[in-house]
């Protein structure tokens, strides 16, 4: 910890700097303020790769124009049960926040309820979208594609994004979440292998050349795995129409295209595109004395199973540990925060 | 196909056979009228696992009193998004007819709807289950929790079922629909390789001794791996919590126990329990003059990808070779679903 390449901040240092770096890369108060929740929140719960790390991409979309950090969400109804907010080329953050507001309010009326997010630059945590929903008591579903990373099932080149999910149901204990890329390994942890010169797990993908390695760098050129086999790339499959096709946004290869015709693939942020929130409200469906008990139950006997591992467990850990000790973070991103908050809008 | 051990009969056969010995075991018309067409349904899709071969556990459910072959679905609005269809311990196949009805309307009204299908005893593929939605322009998601098989990330017990998911979503070409469980290894696979004296796939599960195995014999008394390590365990997971906890209705290890408290649990057909059905209506989600137009260029090109396999492709092409072939079956299997029909209600 006292290694002079780490600093430790407390969140609202964080969340200060990060909003600083935001306006400057020409934020406004309210897309500065979702946009710097979010990623703090990642660092608070652990995760340091969907933390103050991906605040560089989305200063890189507002700063080469594609993003913009002015942009008031438009909502539609397209149904009762159905919410458009098009976040017309801003930043996700916000729009999800505008999302949760409205989802919230037709699911409860509904049963259930989904939110078309169209037209903004997601690049942040999706369990961290749908927390608050579930925190007031609704379960929840979203899915965001990406750009091209990931080879479907039996092919040998890139299509799919990494298309994560993440689900979420309330409980008495802040609520269970998962979030989970469709791809068997992360492409940070491609990232890092490729940096430290370490091989990557079995079975993580293909060399450009189509052929199986264990090269991380071939793999990155190449194509990463579904996790999974066929059904792992079914769910990355659903993603794409649930986020691209079904609510009229770009899927994983048009958004890979959209961006190649910009330039460099991962130098400027996340692309523009679509997220789909799904909520429901387990107090209309049909158990609304029993079912908070029954999670409780079942969640009880799921704990007790010897060497059980449990999605989200480590992030609650991790938040209380962080909350004592601080956020920590490598020195050379804080200064690069620090310095960005800096400049001139 | 002259074997002797097997037979070749018509879709019309095989359903009259399957109906009359639904009649026989206690069904009334409309109850083994919708058992019947399911079981054929994945017979002319070249599913044996899913067709004539589940028979005899709808038969036995029937003959041991726990399943009612003439009970009429209870219809109740919880929401105006959300319906329960409480089977009143039917099979499943007709509460799921009624289910159809009623959701096509909420979906193509809502957007979205939810159908809690209760108290039936499911047996059968899923992915028949959603087809005439996704025919009729709509979109489908559809779980549903079994008895105790697969061991959560980490554990060495089972605990989750098998918890099957399917997804469809409508193409110009027939529709797309996958349909698949959280375990690594289908049931049935695991069930010939033991008979065979095979091993099971690498990773398919463990021993009673919760010590990795590819003995066949040995998983199946012990318990199966998800599918993709933790993330297959999360899918699984979520189907406990939507088609259990959510709509009131058994998870799997509780179902487990009420089988256990009646006797064998495989011996006597499928359990009691909840099926949680979403459909939602593409025409609502703010793209109605886009969406199937780009449907078809995704899969188009997605179809173009050298040695991609996509999920129902194999269903396809089996539905067309069995309509011109007829429906090939073990002659023991056919004489005992005619046999069944012949006994006295």
């Amino acid at each position: 910890m006292s290694d002079a390449s780490w600093i430790i901040v407390t969140a609202e240092q964080a969340d200060a700097a990060a909003r600083a770096a935001l306006i400057a890369a020409g934020c406004d108060e309210a897309h500065a303020r979702a946009a710097a929740a979010v990623l703090v929140r990642a660092e608070q719960d652990g995760c340091a790769s969907h933390g103050l790390f991906r605040l560089p991409g989305f200063v890189a979309a507002l700063k080469c124009g594609k993003a913009r950090g002015d942009a008031a969400p438009n909502v539609t109804y397209l149904a009762p049960g159905v919410v458009r907010i098009d976040g017309r080329r801003g930043l996700s953050p916000f729009a999800t926040e505008v999302a949760r507001d409205e989802i919230s309010k037709l699911a409860r009326t509904n049963g259930i309820a989904a939110a078309a997010i169209t037209n903004v630059h997601h690049f942040s945590a999706l369990w961290v979208d749908i927390e608050p929903l579930v925190d007031a008591g609704l379960g929840a579903l979203i899915c965001t594609a990406y750009v091209p990373f990931v080879a479907p099932s039996g092919a040998r080149q890139k299509f799919f994004g990494t298309n994560a999910m993440a689900f979420g149901f309330p409980t008495e204990d802040g609520g269970f979440i998962f979030d989970q890329a469709s791809a068997a390994t992360a492409r940070g942890e491609l990232q890092i292998a490729a940096r430290d010169g370490l091989l990557a797990p079995e079975g993580a993908g293909v060399g450009p050349d189509g052929l199986p390695t264990r090269d991380p760098a071939q793999i990155l050129l190449g194509a990463q795995s579904p996790f999974g086999g066929h059904k792992g790339s079914s769910i990355a499959l659903m993603v794409e129409l649930l986020a691209g096709v079904l609510i009229g946004q770009p899927t994983s290869p048009e958004a890979g295209r959209e961006e190649a015709a910009r330039g460099a693939l991962e130098d400027t942020g996340p692309p523009n595109g679509g997220v789909l929130l799904i909520a429901f409200d387990p107090q209309k469906f049909g158990d609304a004395e029993g079912w908070r008990a029954h999670t409780a139950s079942f969640f009880g006997e799921l704990r007790a199973l010897p060497g059980v591992r449990l999605p989200g467990a480590r992030r609650k850990a991790e938040r209380a540990r962080i909350s004592r000790e601080g956020v920590r973070l490598p020195a050379s991103l804080w200064r690069q925060v620090v310095a960005a908050g800096r400049q001139t809008p």
